[in-house]
């Protein structure tokens, strides 16, 4: 089964805890308006799920690879693995509204029996859409609306096969979750240092599909800079690419298969670069006049040649969210805020009007320690005031948490969102405010526009968007898309990217073609054809469906 | 016309400077026995050249794009535009052998130009060789034996179009030469930090198109890492790949140009990341009791986490060699170099059958001291010697003198030259014998078979071979093909990378399905047929010509 819960986030017993529940919900009234109790269906037997049509013998054929038990055809079993955490999906789920269920889960344990599933889906020309953690936000989990489905569940491939303490590499099958895989390594003295938000739950194999960046790739790179090698499995064969450090052998492969979102076929094993657990984790934060100068500073931590593992600046928006939403700071943290805001009003600046940044750097201590002295003659150049480390540890504490406050504000008939973006320095404050500025146009008055620099580069950063408005009741979806639409029109005619981490799915495949131009489409498309010429592999993900596909 | 002379490397006038002649005939000739002079034909006039087969209304044809004085047809310009300087290719044009001369060579002076010659080419079906600075060691700028060719010449575009300050980017045309580019980003305060040893010849769109890594690639990275987006003309079309830091959608599009070589379509412009110049640049030499000591304590300095902009590790051939090249060491050095012979010996070590390492850190001054100490106490847990920083002085200064000196010893009568790999750290050692016994076997007891790790990453690295032999005369090819046979068979067989960073060309090409397997010549080849469907760019490059392509 999933490993969320199935009308939200995560474990089934936990909820977002907010310290000062009165403070919070007096924020988000005054901006907001008053709120209205609206919770999910009450079971997911309640949803309605239509019966699968998958024929018999094709259950018994699937069944003779994986085994009775690991082919699953019930209603509340499909309706699990049909839609995925984006809002538009918590919205239907919510409402009991399935509207395209899978017409059965098959739950492989090896490559072979992958491979297997693949080859009989191509010959009946069933679509095969390859499951993870199912924490896509951008519809990448959802079967189309028409054609036999089949989902491919890979967490029975979750070995961490063969850790390489010399090459300091690891062998993982595709299917293993974070934290999982984290642990084993851990155990070992290796760090993959991966943590996107949705760490806990989503896997090696969704990471590489999706070219997922963690809060900690600044340091460790992205996904796709952390994988050495790779196996896919497509309708007809496995590519295994070449198991080498680095090499100038043609275009590399590994880079076709990284951000293929299951369009080619299923990662089954990747061979991923490891890093050493980290010794010391220092961050602290820091209070910037403005989100320019933050992003100033940023943009010159990165230049100056700095190597932190996380820089977080917050607008001024969402630092005012998130000081609403902590409980009053005591003890030193106090003491340290009370003298920052001292400092800060002097110079005529009020916290809740700053931008709030987090630095950290990782290793051993006396590189962090020359780090942080180098980062803090760096941030000299800019009006910036130390709020002590007690910001980056309760940022470490709660850094897996926002999407069960999502499920918490839905439950309170709120819209609540995230979408994202990147770009260079020369242009990220244009089109920080240019998306910003579209999403207030859709959401009107009462709605809380938010941001943050997620991830930086030596020549530009990522934009994180988080966005509030009382939800239109009946209507939800519509509203959202309206937002969805006004922000990505944005992000793609000021030269951003279409998405900086959280992929194209379905959900970002209209602006596809204005974002890679023609010429592109046809080479992903080529691409596709070469390796799943059925066109069976996660169709409308990624690319449109092809002219010459069959459907099921 | 090519910017090297035509019987060998570099500018006209200069040849290889060796300090104590006497003392390096001296180890030559103990090793490889007595010389003899075997100097290049008189002039290329003189080499035998078949006639242009290019008909004039083609000749007219491209001149109407790009003018009567851009369209080369003469016997001695297609002559110096039709090999590289591999050890095959500077045999045979010593000989005054041409064999495969193209038929004309095109300079371009703008993008539109290049896509009309390409759908030109691509109509009538004329291979298309793109040409940077020629400096190919793989084959990768020689026709084929049969068909139409044309050579398209991209130095006319070879302009810095922008340098962002405020990014850290430069907008660059593709036929610029590494000091051009760099002269113009050091006058803007960046590096882009590349500096292959071709690099006073070579372009950035030839380093692109092989993905070329240069010596100091530990720090800046390889050009893959380097380039942000790039324009690609092909027959038909121009892909432009979007211009952003980082994103996830869909796999990397500047991935799949990179390491093209040239059959996809000719790359006429990038956009690439900059470095700020290094304010410091210290490097030091060491020596180690063993080659394989010194590979423990690279792989240890990438893993601890440090940065340097060289690891550069001799092996104790190469060791030799080196020592038996310089002057002997006078003033500071001379005392420096007894001191460590000294401490050396009383552990029974030798310096000539050490093996020395030059390391080097770059950046601001504070942070290669503070890299400086952390190295120090990483190479304290080796049997490593300091040689102090003349070393490394040494070494910058003479660091693209090397292929002068293949030229001098080719006047000799000797068989030099030079391949490389890569591989993980576990099969390092391994393969490095492997390789260096493959090339003893092939070329007998009068040979010097010696190698360096030139570049490290944290999961391996690469080993770079040079090979001298007394040549066998009238047999050179011959017997250069069967050293590279068994050395490349050795490559492949024990896991090593087919290229590090010469690319394949045709040189490697017959070796490319055994590495990256059927599968992946599947890719690669529908790839290249979505953008090449009639299969002029490079033909025989790369990829084998594909059944369905026509000749001219």
């Amino acid at each position: 089964m999933q490993r969320s819960k199935w009308w939200g986030w995560g474990d089934d017993g936990k909820s977002y805890h907010i310290p000062d529940p009165e403070r919070f919900w007096d924020y988000v009234r005054a901006r907001l308006g008053p709120t209205v109790f609206h919770p999910p269906v009450a079971s997911l037997e309640r949803c309605e799920v239509r019966r699968s049509r998958l024929p018999l013998s094709l259950v018994a054929a699937l069944s003779n690879i994986v085994g009775n038990s690991a082919v699953l055809t019930s209603k509340t079993e499909r309706a699990g693995y049909s839609l995925g955490k984006s809002y538009r999906d918590l919205v239907r789920i919510r409402a009991g509204r399935v509207p395209n269920p899978t017409d059965a889960i098959v739950q492989p344990r090896t490559s072979e029996d992958v491979r297997a599933v693949l080859d009989i889906a191509a010959r009946e020309r069933v679509s095969v859409i390859p499951f993870g953690g199912g924490t896509s936000v951008v519809g990448g989990v959802e079967p189309e609306s028409d054609g036999l489905v089949l989902t491919v569940d890979m967490g029975g491939l979750s070995a961490v096969v063969k850790i390489d303490p010399v090459s300091a590499t690891a062998v993982v099958e595709a299917g293993i979750t974070g934290p999982d895989l984290e642990r084993q390594l851990n155990e070992a003295g290796f760090t993959l240092g991966h943590f996107p938000q949705s760490f806990e739950f989503s896997t090696l194999g969704g990471w590489l599909a999706t070219r997922s960046s963690g809060q900690n790739a600044t340091l460790y790179g992205r996904i796709e800079d952390r994988v050495e090698a790779l196996r896919l499995a497509y309708p007809g064969g496995n590519l295994a690419t070449p198991d080498v450090p680095a090499a100038a052998a043609g275009p590399d492969l590994v880079q076709f298969v990284c951000g293929s979102e299951g369009s080619l076929g299923i990662i089954t094993e990747a061979k991923m670069r490891l890093a050493r657990l980290p010794k010391v984790r220092d961050y602290r934060g820091y209070a910037f006049e403005s989100f320019g100068e933050g992003v100033g500073a940023a943009r010159e931590l990165m230049q100056y040649g700095l190597h932190p593992a996380m820089i977080r600046l917050s607008d001024e928006p969402e630092t005012e969210s998130t000081l609403a939403m902590r409980p009053p700071p005591t003890g030193i943290s106090g003491v340290v805020e009370s003298a920052g805001r001292w400092y800060m009003a002097r110079r005529g600046i009020r916290l809740e009007a700053a931008a709030i940044m987090i630095v950290g750097f990782e290793g051993e201590k006396v590189s962090v320690d020359h780090q942080w002295n180098e980062a803090k003659r760096v941030l000299k150049g800019y009006t910036a005031f130390s709020l002590g480390s007690g910001v980056g540890r309760a940022w470490q504490a709660s850094r897996f948490e926002a999407p069960y406050l999502r499920d918490l504000l839905l439950d309170h008939g709120i819209l609540v969102d995230t979408l994202e973006t990147s770009t260079t320095w020369d242009n990220y404050v244009a089109l920080h405010a240019a998306v910003r500025d579209a999403l207030h146009g859709a959401l009107g008055e009462r709605s809380v526009i938010m941001a943050h620099l997620s991830h930086s580069y030596s020549d530009g950063g990522s934009i994180y968007y988080t966005f509030l408005a009382p939800q239109e009741r009946g209507r939800e979806v519509e509203q959202w898309e309206r937002a969805k639409v006004a922000a990505t029109n944005a992000i793609v005619q000021h030269g951003g990217a279409l998405s900086h981490h959280h992929g194209i799915g379905s959900e970002h495949l209209p602006w596809m073609e204005s974002y890679i131009g023609s010429e592109g489409m046809h080479v992903l498309a080529s691409l596709k054809a070469s390796l799943d010429p059925a066109g069976v592999m996660n169709p409308g993900k990624l690319l449109p469906r092809s002219q010459g596909a069959s459907r099921g």
